[in-house]
């Protein structure tokens, strides 16, 4: 059976500490203390987050001896990205219906206005 | 302190029946029983699955007596493509580099080709 990459990645990403992490990683690999500092969190608890991270494939991590740094890899948001993309043209559409619905609430709105003042 | 939507939208697509489900509904609202049928589940395991997805607001049912039925909400598909498209520049980027070096290879490998013919 094919390994569900998703299902894995979407766990992962289903915490915001994690989503944290991955950002400031966004911005340049860094050390686990470096990563652990804003966070006001334990070492062996922001360990246990990047191996999460480690294990979905969101992260890799050098292999220098004296630190360790976290890297960002982003192929599996790219998955991601493709999984959600078929949904599209549901939430457009979606939104398209809401924008029209204000627009007739806002005609209705200007009406009663101008209905209201003729009398 | 404001819900966290995105860790339950992702924890609710972590799992592949709960996202097959979407793809089914992607196609038109439809009752519980229909969904049921081509994942030869039963009625109880389908009904959990969906108290998940509504929960996370994937999902949302109608009040018809009979059969409520279940249709998609795309919204929080969307928070989740917003979320992902901020590290968009990041795969692209790496996919770039991966293209670079794939042509690199390639270029290698002709050279190495010509000159074995030279040999």
């Amino acid at each position: 059976m094919a390994l569900d990459h998703l299902s894995t990645t979407f766990a992962a990403l289903a915490d915001p500490t994690r989503r944290a992490i991955l950002a400031r990683l966004a911005s340049g690999e860094c050390s686990v203390t470096e990563l652990a500092d804003p966070f006001d969190m334990s070492m062996p608890a922001v360990s246990k987050h990047l191996r999460v991270l480690e294990r979905a494939g969101l992260i890799a991590r050098g292999r220098a001896a004296q630190w360790r740094p976290c890297r960002i890899e982003a192929g599996r948001l790219k998955e991601v990205a493709e999984w959600t993309e078929q949904y599209r043209a549901i939430w457009e559409q979606r939104f398209d219906r809401l924008d029209s619905y204000l627009q007739e609430q806002r005609v209705k709105e200007k009406r009663h206005g101008r209905n209201q003042r003729r009398k």
